[in-house]
């Protein structure tokens, strides 16, 4: 977030993003929904919506209207407090609200939003909440383009599409700064072997999480970060670069999906359930591998950056190559000599309370706390993050099987 | 048909229908297939082009050319013969192609059709082929209209859409004139008690199936039709008209769905599992009983043939009233008294081979054998059945656990 | 039954034949369920004892004491009627009561029922209640051996055990008299060619079903064989002998498993989730083919009559031989012509209502006609069905996917 | 271990154990799986010895020879190294080998390994594996009685059954030594207002894990709680005693199963799938809570320490009385100060790999590495624990819903 910008700039800015992302869909494709995972991006625009009427208009501006009643029902997603909810599993069955209706709804929202916001003097509670749905709506558009990317990906025609990610062309990578907080590209950091340099933490007490002494307009935290606390660590050295899909494609070379040994337990069950023999969205079409993107199906680009793995993959191929996944406190130890940003980087550190963590009364108590079981962290950013939505005491964090975000692999050792 | 017609004319007229049960949709209710079973309407208007294009242009129309050569994938249906398909689960998965690219392809086919349908001399083989599209059609547009009444009937806003239906405003039902053979409306046939009277069939030989002697324009059959052939039946006496909804409400007051003894064991095992408690499309809100139909939601009309039952339900009713379905023989006896055409009516016979049934060589040949195994023949037709699509020796059938067609009952005893 | 035995001596001897089927077991072999369809020994030891208690003695013999009243709960099988019951799925759990328990029940039954059967004077309908048990006891001895037969050849051991089946040892086959009414032996009515000869029925009309004028001790029957009825039949022909091994072999080689065309298409979709590649205990060994009988692995036996093959099989090999399943009607009107009584025959007819069905009130009412859906119809009988339990007009019925009865194959054209 | 013994003392003894838990069982007993985490206990006694075969006897001991070729197969468990292996579903599936096969196979590898280390001059690394032998046998023996109360405690006679376990009885709690490190009985830790008194460890940095300098005969470890470690911890105060019935009860009665607030998203979601109302055993009968132990159907004892409860429910509890479970490094820390040795004691630590951690080579190496994912810690041991195998660096761990083991809760603030 930029200070110079009133909140109601900000406010309209981010929505805007969120119409930005979707700008190259056709009607159709704003309603499917291949899996449970993957929302429709109709639904991520009204449950963004949901939110700001049902957590700041409703209850502060007054005489609000709703605009339609079953909405709410649509619209809720876990928020088990605020009444009867679509089930997950059923949100690709509704072609109504439609997406014009979905626009309407967005539209009368963002007119009462950009009067409440403009002539409202915000408590602090309102102000955070604010900042937790300009955060909230932020994620929603990763997922957004994730889910976008998955329902095209599978479908057997393959469309390309227009997309406003910050993907840097192979070719310029070296020149394109990042999004994250450093300046150096993804796929520098590499000696003239083309070996990943390390980047070496020494053995001691490190502060972890974000340091909330005043939240203010640009210091936005979720409550899943703070409490920051000491941790003891030993020296470790990190990859100054992420794993590279001609790295990755050496690991499926040497029979790495073949061979239980270098699988946990649960990933060798997904592997053998799931007959994965690659990563999300590569081909193998006459023994050439392609990539699925919103340049429609490509070659592989051998020096970017492998993407859509696992962590039963990231760890697989990590246990292969005689190293490990980080920490997410070593990562975080190393963040500011990191070049991160392009890829969800997963650790090997299961997503757990910082010591200290409260959950928060009421609904919004149900954000991040309640998740915190069978999900893995994930560091860093990627090329779908907005921009602003990014530090080095971000916690992400997904189940470990999971791989339709733009997620990669930084080893340790 | 009405053979005063052209081949052309009769294929454009076939075709247009089944744009215009769409007339009403929005973009996105092409798009859904909520169950397995529903496909979404975008499917049904693709997978009927392609019908044409597969067994009539690409094998006869010198020089056509596909219209995409990903759309044989996309629509096929359940042909093994012909290529891979998608499964039927994923057909809601499929934002593209598009709607306005699948009118697109209509009308490509479509100018084909016709320019092929007016020079060709057509051999009685492919003339046979035609006759079948357009049955084939035929079939796909009632289906178009119960998948959208699944999915709008299933969607939380319970929209109301223009659907062209026979359906009979209840205050009307004695007037109109039904879609069957017969001139009698639904509900006549019932003496001054209101109790059905019976129309009785004696006891003796009764020659079932269709005569097939020459299959011309106007006397389409099916495959599993024909084989007519001698049965004998017991004296039997039929309701002469079906089990309305109070008749069923009584069903449900008096405990029908909680008492085991009236349902076959299957049967049972279905209400337990899916907690069924009344027929499909009926919500009890605060004690009353209301129905979802096109127009909306609206109060249960209780004179009118009781709808959206499956033959377990059926069954039960049956039994709760110490009667018993027909047979597919004993209703084909009794046809031509009937009053029928608004309902499917389940029977109590099993989907099997008339004697001497043989199946057809290639792909056709798949339309209808190999689901003989596992469903119940219904008679008759419904208020969705197109016109001229129905006759008494007409064999549907579904499994007995399906509701989503325009199901009704007729006692037997 | 004979009809020189007193009633007495008839239970006490079917008593006996069940536990003589038990007798080569091991006390483990009576407690596992491998699936769902077979239960442990110990349970068909248990619940046919609990039938006698529940339905004879304590309703009508004074002073009786149950033996112990958590049996009731554990060893009803599917008498919605009486009190709740153990799951289906769930008997393979139950470790108690013990074998040892199990047998002091029979005893104990018996004893009370030896000396209620010698002192009184049955009513019709408790002589009619008592030769349901027996029928129902012996009904459950064949379900003992094909029950144990399962959990045996599914077990990585592949123990032997002796098991009193009038099973033909290959060679002896042409002398011995088989089990159902016929002199004939099972491989013979083959002409030099080693072709099946064929038994022609001319069309016209048949009497089917159970001639019940008056149920004596040597003529039970079951509800669901009454209402002898006619049935009007085409001219049809059906094989002498059943399909054998070697027949059924060629279909295999010809790969009659991979090809969808010769498959009904619920079929075709077993076929594919569950791998099937050969009947039930077949085993592919370096090439050859083997087959698990109570002797152990054995070679498979060319010339005998091919056993443990669904309905689903069954009908496809009839396809590829062009040909096709009788119907239970037409299998009727030849029966005495036909050499039956070694492999239960699949019919092509769903096992339905006779004209005049009526259930029987009360828990026995549940013993058939709950099951008139979704089954196929079986006759003949088996060299696992007991003796005097096989006639003309019985209806047996699995589902058509089943395999582990003895069944078998003959063809009609 | 008690180092006077020689090792064969150890092993015979370590092996005497496993058949003294089994001694009340009736041959059934030893059958059943009623879930796929409850192996039969014939497969415990089976495995504990196909393992000494496997790696101490066959690659050792000169002219061993196998037991039987099949029982490799049979008993192997998720060794995915060593050849093909019964899945762990279908091991309830199988009678044979006989309970008398599997003693029978005891006895023989017993005299062998007896004569085998009675002579041999052990190798550190042979030493090391029948160290871990002992230790796995010891594991099972755990399993052995968990496994035991699970199938009895679900088989409708809730049997009782003589069991060698340190189960305290409630009014000689106080007075009995427990079989963890410390001498206090579980109850006490208490004051006057029957509140726990908290045991306080102050911020700081803590060693962490075993101290494997030399392992000798009385300190064995497994490879997971090696890598001795600094960890840096806030003050945190534990509870002095377990969580008792009483407590847990007032939990159930404020309606904790019913409120999704104080759930995991994970947790919430197993509470409603399976119904779950209170901890496993637990049975409300006209309004009384019972429970099932091995004395049979008991009432709750309320100031026992609440068992068989799953991390869910140790979590759920915890939020509701405003507090946290421990990690298992506050455990670790506190842990000479805590009385532990009667339950399982959840932690809120994912089950991951200590700095340093190491796979080792071959079968070994499955042990326990490859579990690290998805699952959760607990420290301490349970009335079910062997003599002798229990430390304070010892990592249980399983998945958060499981709770057939002796679980309970221990809070901390």
């Amino acid at each position: 977030m930029i200070a110079e910008q009133t909140l109601t700039e900000q406010y309209l800015r981010v929505r805007a993003h969120s119409e930005a992302i979707c700008r190259g869909l056709e009607t159709e494709d704003y309603v499917v929904q291949p899996i449970a995972d993957v929302s429709p991006p109709k639904w991520h625009l009204g449950h963004t919506t949901w939110f700001w009427e049902t957590f700041v208009l409703q209850p502060n501006a007054p005489g609000y209207r709703i605009f339609h009643e079953d909405f709410s029902y649509v619209f809720n997603s876990y928020y088990e407090t605020v009444g009867k909810r679509v089930l997950r599993t059923d949100r690709g069955n509704l072609s109504r609200p439609t997406v014009t209706g979905v626009y309407t709804y967005r539209a009368y929202v963002d007119e009462h939003m950009s009067r409440f916001l403009d002539t409202d003097d915000l408590s602090p509670d309102l102000y955070a909440i604010i900042q937790l749905g300009l955060n909230h709506e932020q994620q929603h558009q990763e997922l957004l383009i994730t889910d976008i990317k998955y329902s095209l990906g599978h479908n057997p025609l393959l469309p390309s599409i227009e997309m406003p990610i910050n993907y840097p062309p192979p070719s310029k990578a070296a020149e394109k700064k990042h999004i994250g907080t450093s300046a150096l590209p993804a796929q520098n950091g590499r000696g003239a072997t083309g070996e990943s340099k390390g980047i070496t933490i020494s053995e001691g007490i490190y502060a972890i999480g974000h340091p909330h002494t005043n939240q203010a307009i640009d210091s936005f935290y979720f409550d899943n970060e703070i409490s920051r606390h000491k941790v003891y660590l030993n020296e470790t050295t990190l990859a100054s670069s992420l794993t590279t899909n001609a790295e990755y494609l050496a690991f499926i070379e040497a029979g790495g999906y073949q061979n239980f040994r270098h699988w946990l337990s649960d990933g060798w069950a997904w592997v053998k359930a799931n007959h994965i023999q690659a990563p999300l969205y590569w081909h193998n079409i006459d023994g050439e591998w392609w990539n699925y993107t919103f340049e429609g199906l490509v070659p592989i680009a051998l020096d970017e950056p492998v993407c859509h793995v696992s962590q039963y993959e990231a760890d697989a191929y990590a246990r292969w190559r005689g190293q490990r996944l980080p920490t997410e406190f070593e990562w975080e130890a190393a963040a500011d000599q990191l070049n991160w940003g392009t890829r969800w980087e997963w650790t090997n550190s299961a997503y757990l309370p910082y010591p200290g963590f409260i959950t928060a009364e009421g609904a919004v108590g149900e954000y991040n706390g309640k998740f915190m079981s069978g999900q893995i962290v994930l560091r860093g950013a990627s090329v779908a993050t907005p921009e602003g939505h990014s530090r080095p005491t971000y916690r992400n964090f997904f189940q470990p099987d999971k791989r339709w975000q733009f997620t990669g692999i930084r080893l340790a050792k």
